[in-house]
This record gives structure tokens, C-alpha cells and sequence, in this order.
């Protein structure tokens, strides 16, 4: 779990183990190959509330089916190229109390990242996803104060971005980025594939990434010479500041 | 009028002859100094809706009005680097048929921008201006059409950016892309005082830009090392694409 | 059609010669016992849309319903304490040229209203209602304007009021006045009375009054003294200037 | 283009040849084999705006255009079991006038719909679309009135469903009702073929009509014996009336 | 509190005992009379807060308040053919922990409801409201869940509907549902009746009946034969999935 | 502490010792000189997040900072003509159980506000804030209920604005008043000064008034004679009942 601090970082805050796959899978890998030092903070396993096809086994426990879904976690971030480290505070419902929010704090200043990956403002088909958001937002912007741990570096102000739920429309997200991942489709897929409990978003996030790929290329227009296949959708939550409008 | 078709452009679409001074001068300034030809398209003088300081004067008629608010954008433009060109297709109100569309047309075609600056989508203390962000907005649509003047070179699909209105919660505009105008302020306010007819409004958008100076820098955070003074918000309408988060 | 100049004034614009007596029948006969001279335009009569009664009595013809409904708008006009005048401009479709623009543009100059009330600014129900408000919006900016008919006095900024819609909710009409109308509710009502050919709004109409009166009364408090029975809902366009905000 | 009376109809209002095809070509087989006369309108063959591969070939005119257009839109309305017709108003730009509104009037009242699909309200990337949308409600509007044509039988309050966007939330499109569109999945695929000038689009609408099926299979619950594979999203425009909830 | 596990069931969580005799009663007794199992959770009594008239006859108690509430809501319950249970969290402020949730899941599991009916998202009068959708929306997303007590029958993905509040505009609350009560009006105004302490509201809430019962043959037309008298409105949380748009 | 019981009162509720100077100090001033008693809830210091330049001056401790910070706040109000008191319940993060809420009950009861002074709904760049408004709002709904501490006198339905945060279209902020504050800027001014550890925001402030004196004379129109030069803008959660709209 050391994270260098001499490359620019990346933090990830995925409610769930899986998440960031699906939903950041292609910048995560992205940001590692132009030597962002991404790190991935998952605040359960989904251990309750997404790992149905565990459970149906049978003979299953909860230390079970968490083990099963960390080393999942681990090897898709492996694959992406991607440190992650684990909160476990139970999932379905979850719930943050100061300490929770305190330690993600710690991974703020510690990780000092130069952007922040998260979930969506809302999501009326899971509870966890908007709590892991603002637990996020309310961490960063603990980091930021001087007066908590007086002394310790207190990082500037990251832009965060939502990355795409899965019924977009019905949680009112809507992308004002559209991330090109084609070169690092691949390993996306491959972290992907790390997720067998879950076979039937395979293709359904392929899927996505095909269609946001198809939209990308429309932002840019059709003359352009970029050939984009595969992106991934992210909705700023705060303005972002540039010289170049282009 | 001459477009040099070598370097990258931009195109502004302003309803009245000074709007583009007082909502997009930083921009323009900024990217004539980057090297893009920055082209100014004024739908009308402005001259029964936003002269009163002239009609005042008594002994006007409109031909006068307009020959006075000619020559301030004129010089206005000039002293941001960029050329100008007017419609005259009247103001309050300003209507649009489709001569004055394909017009439009013809200079997206002509200019072929990579971004284009224009008015906010809502704005209840003045019609014209979301009818220009309209015609703007459809005029680009046609220009990207191989069926509009086949065998023109079409446009791809460059970014629409919406500029700062007077009131900006009553329009509904948001901006979500601060532009650090610091280093061509001078030049801005050179045109900002070209306009001699609206002199209340100097010092209301000296104080829009330091307020949304305070803004960019709240938003890069307060350890960056950028000092930033001056700068414009622009809402945009299409989602950008990119590779970089940071 | 005379305007007394020296009482202070307020202007109903109404797409249909009905509407103004259910939607804003209360805020007229009030202002108007307070000294207001209420006047009110009605573009149309309703005469294709808003007749349905009158067209099945059979035997009928546009010009006998235009003289029925204006009759009974007159009536109803009178019994509020307001003057009316009809522009005639057709419904189902309304359309509205630069010659009615002008021609409100003119009442506006002529009456001074210090408020102006008219439709929402969305009704998927009704394609009038939002043209007749575009229509009272854009004629309010230019009659503010130095440069139309120069020499003419121009109007200030009155505030411009949204009566309710028939459905409020499907048409994004939210209320943030309640007009306390218990005092004139008997004039309203007998305006109500003048509309024979729609009956079946009458009391649809003195529900919807007795709905917005308790939520009137929740929104003093239960301790006030004051006893409100009826009451007319009201959504404002722009911010209102004040120095007392109890 | 005849339409039989004695069954229920449902009614498409299509800005250009293609769009029912790809947004809606599921609900028109699936009504169309539940004994619906599914009738299409279509305002322009798309001509100018979505015939890009046409106008590359080279030696084209608009006249070679519309006849190819009208020809796939045909072969495509056939394999769907609708009829269609053509308004050849012109598309990029769309206008529509006084005469095409009543001429869509008529068709309202010819066809006696139950439930009209059309557009989206908004669509940044293509204002015919919009236009499409208005022109479909005003004309809803104007048939319900006793006042147009008196004599005629007018229609009723047939629900209106805006079909799915290219980029849904761009142009905040929301989907409340997912269709499922199964058993005629073949038909549909079989009606996409037929538009050989944009297939670019095949692949897309396959995957968004799987993507729509996966979350249709979400929103009844993953132990609904129901298997829905194949899926369109539509966004209701008013309240539906019913008298069961389950 | 037995619920018949052959009948299809509904569920419906109220946050004081009164909110789901206004606000639902109708739907409560239609579909108890179409043979669905109504159950109501009561999960205060609305002591606190919604019992004005019992405190202000002095000499009272939280415990005789209760009483009282609970007599009025079993009759009322009872009126519309419903069973109930009451969680007696306290009201004003309310709050819930993991066991209230757990409890509602219970509740969920042993229901196994077909929809689900509850408050507005949104209420700037009453925090109890919202807070009651939460929790009904979370208790049922955990009851999807195979981890949440593993071996239990899960539950499907019910529809929920936000019932009617006190100021619909004022929450932002937008009904997309009218459902025809006319039938059942009788019941509801007898559970209505039973509400000895907010006698102030019953006719407030039988013109809510009428004005909703107008607005749904409004939206079912004019020609249609269905004679509606009364209404309940209600929005919708999740699309529905439907073979048929009619 | 003391609050006059003869006058009329408006109560203020602010999350850190400072937010009321900027944000609110012209309303306080005003209404003070109008003989208000104002009063002034601190939550917390602002201690932790909002002292940034005390925590640089080394040597520091949490004790020192709220000292200094009361100090300030206590200065500020005087200036104003306010009273003040202290619920330092902590910041960075807030959170209010049940006790501070009761407390803020007990102020609400004591004080009777005719108005309520609160921050914005939403704040991305601030958790504490949407806390103090919601506590405010809850406080106010609770002091309302005569089941609450029975016996008490209740409070009315005093309206409740939300003053402007430090980026408003970031937190979805729209003010529908301008409160003219000309005659007590220098009030306020002095106010401000007191505000000794955060300097680098006077002029923010002193700017952000100007701007909303320019947009409030732009809202009641260019032939009033009233001269504003400095006003703050609020938006109101409430519908404001009256018997007058102009």
C-alpha cells in the first residue's frame, strides 16, 4: 500500500470492491501508464449487497464471501496497475461515522491526489453509492483545513469527478467528460474478467464503454483524425480552471 | 475581414455589438496571443437596446447610432487581437431567417473554429441574446452537414461555450470552466473602455473578473503555486473529450 | 379603453379571454379596490380552443363565438374593476409578428404598469399560455429600451407574475407569492359567473382559490391573526428589491 | 395510406426517414402485432442532415437523396408492419409553418391514435428533433379543439412518449417507461438494416436496445420469471391514468 | 397482523399514523378491493407533531396522544380494508437506526410487496416525510439483497410511488400517475372521518380528491367514455416496464 | 443574551463565527436599525476549517483559535447591533444530535423570529453549511409543534432565506431578493473589518455587495429615483404571502 509520492497520484473511493472496476476501470489504467500513481480506496467488499451469485452457492459466511471479493479487488487492480487498500465498514447499508471519515482524510494527505474518482450525486437503486460520494466530497475538504492535524501537508483542491452509475439517466447523472480508453482497453477488460461473480456485467460494461466511445468520437467531430473506440463518461462536480478553451 | 486559414481559430457569436467585450474579451485576447485568428461575429449594433447613453444625447437616429457603435467594436476588437464582422440584422427584437442562418454558416465554414464562444441559453431580461446562442448553435449543426452545399469543406464538432450573462443565476448559467485571463487583462480592459456609450458597466465587469479570478483559484486550490487574478466563466454545452483528468 | 394616468397601474396579458378571470381574477379586483388601474389584453378570445361548448351548440361561426366570448370577457372585466381590450390575433395556433410585439410594446408606454401578470412559462397542455408569456416578456424589454420610438417614455422593471396553469405541476409552475384575495373573492367569483360557456371550471377554480388559501394561512403560521380563506398563487420571473424581509 | 378505422391506432412523428427506425422501430412491430395501424410521419427524408455516405459517394443531387431515403424508410416501415407517409418539409433547418401544422392536424384526427411517440424535448446536437417534438404537441392540441374544422370528430388525450436521444443525457432525456420489445426484436434488427446509408448505426441501436433490456430485467426484479433481452426507453410528457398500481 | 402470502400484496410506510389515510387512501382501499393483502406501517404516531388539537385540550400525555392516534389509524386502516403496524419511532424529530431498518426489511420479506407506496422525496415542511422515503427505499434495496440474512426469500424490484404532500410545488413533487378512486371514494372518506383530531383537513383533502379526479379525464380526453370523479396523484421512482403504451 | 421580547425579531444561523458577517451583515444592521432585535446562533467557530491564517502563525491551539475567533464574532455583531451566542458544536466536520437541535428549539421559542437568516441548500466546497441550514430548518419545523415541550408558546411560520455562499451557481443558489442594504454599508463594513483572520476576503465581499446593488437597481428598473449602491441577495425557501405585487 506505499504510494509514491515523487509521481503525481490518483484517488479512486469506490463504495463497493468492484466498482472501480467497472465504472473507472479505463482511467485508472490510463492515468498508470502516463505514471499517475493510482490508488484505490474501497470502503466494503459488497459483501452483502453484490456478491448474489456467492451466496447462492451456499454454504457461504460473510468472511467468506469478503475474502473471496478482496482477492478479486486486488487482482483487477493489479491489472489496471493500481495500489487498493480495503475499509471494510459493511455495505447494504453502509454507514460513516468521524473515524471513517478521519481515515480517508489520512489517504488524502497522504496520497495528495491531483484528482479524485468517485460515484454519483444520486442513485435510487443504492444507498452506498451517493454515501460513498459525499463521504469523498466531506473528506477532501477536511484535508484542505489547516486546523485538522495542525502541521501535516493539507492537499490543494483536486477536481472530482462521478464516474457512470449503472442506470444513468435515473440517478440524473450526465458526462461532461468523456474519457478516451481505447489504448488501455485491455487491461480494463482484463480487470474486468477479474470479477467472476459478477459475469453478467462483462459484457453489459463493455457495452457502455463501446457507446461512450461512439459519443466521444461525435464530441469531437467527425473530421477529426482520433480514433476512439472505447471511453468511459465522468461528471464534474466543480468548474475547471484552463488557459486553452480548444 | 481576412480569416488566415493557417493557424487554428476561434469563433465569437455576439447578439449585440458590445457583448463580446464585456463576456468573452479575456478569451479573445488570450487565444489571439496563443495564435488563434479569433473571429467576432456581431448580429447587430445593439443600437435601439443597448445604446440609451446615445439616444440620450438627443439629435440621433440610428444611422448615427449604429456608425458610433460600429467604430467602438471595431476598436474594441482591434485591441484584442481579433477581427470583426457585422450582420446588422437589428436588435430588440432580433429575428433570424434562414438568409441570415446560412450566413452563419458560411463563416463557421469559412473560419472553421475550434471552439466558439456565445451567449447563455437563458436570459429574461433579454430576448436576443439566447436567439443568438440558437442561431449559433443551429448554424454549427448545418455547417457539419455534407447535404448543405455539397462539396464544401464541413466543420468538425468544436466545443460551444457559453458566456458570462449580466444576471447570471436568473439566466440558469453555471459556469463550469474558469479561464485565467491575467496575463491579457490589460488588454481587455483596453477594450472594455472602447466602449464608450455603456461606461456604468466598466467597473461592474472589472469586479466580475476579480471575483471569478478569486473563484479559479479557489477551485486549482490554495497551495498551487499559480497566481491567478483575472478570469472568465464559460458554461459549456457538449461534453469534452480528452485523456487527462488532472 | 381610457387608462387613468395619474392611479398607479398594473397590466394582465392573457392569452384567451377567459383566463385572466380564473387565473389572476383575484390579484385584479384587489389591486383594483386598491386604487390600481387594472387593464388587461387579451390576445385572443379562445375562440377555436377554449369555445368547445359554444361549438356544439351547432349552427355557430367563428365571428358568433369571438362576440360571445367577448361579451362575457367584458363582463367579467367589469366586474373585477378593470378595462380590456382584445387583440384578436387568433388561437389554436396563436402566432405573434412584430406588429402585435409593437402593439404591446405600446400598451406597456401607455400604462406604466408597476406589475404585470401572465401565463407560466411552460404548459405542455397549451401552446398559447408560454407564447403569450414570451410575448409579455420580450414587449416589457423593448418598452424599457431608449432606442424604440425614441422620445416616448420608457417603462421601468416592473415585476412580471406567472398565474397558475391549469395542471401546475405538469407545467414546472412552482408559486413563491400567495395573494390573500379572501377580501375580493366575491368579485372574483362573479367574474367566474360571467363565463358561461365553460361551467365546468367554476368550481374547479373556486377549489383551486380554497387550496392555496390554507397553504396561504401555513405559510403565515397558525398563531397570525389574520384569517385567510382565498387566495391566488403566483410565480415570480425576476428577484424583487426590498429593504424588510419579514 | 390508408388506415383502417376499426382498429386502435398508434401515431410516430419523425423528424427524418431514419429516426423511427433506430428510436422507436421496437414499439411500432410490437403495437403493429398487437393489431395496432401504426402510422408514421415522416416531416423530411433527412436529406441534407443525415445522408452523409450518400452525398460521399459523389454525383449527387437532393432529388437522388430523398427518392434513396424514401426508399429505405418504405422497406423499413414494411418490415415493422406500419404505414408511413412524408411531409418533405425540409430538413437543416426544419421550419414548419401554419399549413404543415394543420396538415399534421389532420392526420391526428384521420388516425385517432391512442399514444403518439416523437422526440425528444431537447437535443443540442439536432434541432430538427426538437421542432419535431413541438410540432407533434401542438398538433395533438390543436386536433382535440372543437374550434379547428368544427364538424370533424376530434381526438382525445393520447399519451405522448419521447423516444430515446443519440446522446440521452445530453439532451436530459429520462426514460420512465422501458418497453419491452423481445419478440420482435428480429423485426426491428430487420428494419435497421434497411438503412443503408448510416450503417455506422447498426451496432449502436443493438447495443442500446440491450442495454435498455438489462435495466428493463433490473426494474421488475432479478426473480420476475420475465425474460426481457431486448429493450426501448421512452419519457412520458403527461401522466398516465389508470387504476391499478402493481 | 397477519398478511395473506397467496394474495399479491402491497406495501405502504407512512411517517404518522394520519399521512396514508390522506395520501393514500384510495390506492388502499382500490387495491385492497382488487384483492391485494394493503399493509400499512405506521412509523410514528404523529405525537409530537401532527396532534395539535389533542394538546390543546390540556391534561394530556405523550401516552394518551398515542393512544388516541393509534385508535383513530387501526379504524381508519380498518375502513380501507387494510392491516397496520406501528413502529412508534417517535416523530419531530424523527430518526431511524439500523435496527428501524432492519425491522422495515422485515417487513419487506415477509410482505413481499408488488409496489410500494410512500412520501415525497422532497418536503421543506416536514422532515419527518423524506426521511420515511429513505428509509422505505433502503429497506427495500436490502431486501433485494442475498447477503442480508442469507436463506430468506428476497424481494423483487417493486415500483414505489411518492404519494401526495401537504404543498406539492413546494416539494418539487410532480405526479406522473393519476389513479382513478372514484369507486372507493366512499372508503376513503370514512378512513378520513376517523381522523377525529384534524378535522381541518378533510375537506382539504376531498378537494384534492375532486382536483385530481378533473386533471385525470383531462388526461385521459375529453370523448373517453370513463367518468372520473376522484383522484390520487402519485410520482414515480423507477421506470416501468410495459408491453403496451396505450 | 438577552433578547428584547417587546420588538419584533429575526434570528440568524450560522455555521462558523463568520459566515453571518459576510453573507448576512447587511440584513442584520438593517433590520437592527429597523428595530429588530437580531440574534445570532454561531454553531461553531470555524475553528478548524475557516482559520487558516491563525493556524500559520504556529504556536497555536484549537482553545486560542475559538478565543480569538469569538472575539471577532463578538465585535462583529456589536457593529451590527446584534446579539450573539455560541453553540461550538465543532466544525470540519459539524454534526448536531438531538441536544443541539433541541437548543436551537429552545432559541427559536425564546426569540419568536418574524424571519430566519440561513446558509444555502447545497455547497459542494462546504459540508457545514447544508448542515446549519438543515438544523435551522428542522429546529424551526420542530418550535412549531405543540406536541414539543407542551406549554411552551409556539413559534409561527417566520419565512427563511438562505443567504449567498461564497460560489453561487456552484451550490445551485439563485437569489429571488435583493435586499437593499445602502444605508448600513458602512455598518457592515465595519463588521467585516472585525474579521481580522480573514482579510483577503473584505473586498471579495465588498464586491459581491456592489454587484447585487447594480443587479438590484437593474430589478426595479432605470427610472426609479431610489439610488441603491450595495445590496445582498437571498433566496427564499418559502412562499411569501401578501396583499400587494408591485
Amino acid at each position: 500500500m506505499t504510494v509514491a509520492s515523487s509521481s503525481p497520484a490518483g484517488l479512486v473511493v469506490s463504495a463497493h470492491s468492484a466498482d472501480f472496476v467497472w465504472r473507472a476501470g479505463g482511467a485508472i489504467a490510463l492515468h498508470a501508464r502516463q505514471g499517475y500513481a493510482m490508488h484505490i480506496v474501497c470502503l466494503s467488499f459488497g459483501e452483502r449487497g453484490e456478491s448474489a451469485k456467492l451466496w447462492r452457492q451456499g454454504n457461504m459466511s460473510e468472511a467468506k464471501v469478503k475474502a473471496a471479493r478482496r482477492e478479486e479487488a486486488e487482482a483487477a487492480a493489479a491489472a489496471l496497475g493500481a495500489t487498493v487498500e480495503f475499509f471494510d465498514i459493511g455495505d447494504y447499508p453502509m454507514r460513516a461515522d468521524k473515524d471513517t471519515l478521519f481515515r480517508l482524510v489520512d489517504v488524502y494527505r497522504r496520497v495528495q491526489p491531483e484528482f479524485v474518482l468517485t460515484h454519483s450525486l444520486k442513485d435510487p437503486y443504492n444507498y452506498d453509492h451517493p454515501l460513498a460520494t459525499d463521504l469523498a466530497q466531506e473528506a477532501r475538504i477536511i484535508a484542505q483545513a489547516e486546523g485538522h492535524n495542525p502541521g501535516e501537508t493539507i492537499v490543494g483542491a483536486p477536481p472530482v469527478y462521478c464516474f457512470e452509475p449503472h442506470q444513468p439517466e435515473q440517478c440524473q447523472w450526465r458526462p461532461d467528460v468523456l474519457l478516451d480508453i481505447t489504448e488501455v482497453w485491455d487491461d480494463k477488460y482484463r480487470a474486468i474478467q477479474c470479477m467472476a461473480g459478477q459475469e453478467h456485467l462483462w459484457e453489459y460494461y463493455t457495452r457502455v464503454a463501446l457507446q461512450r466511445g461512439v459519443q466521444a468520437k461525435r464530441n469531437i467531430g467527425i473530421t477529426a483524425q482520433k480514433n476512439i473506440q472505447y471511453a468511459e463518461g465522468y461528471q464534474s462536480i466543480f468548474p475547471r480552471v484552463t488557459e486553452n478553451l480548444a
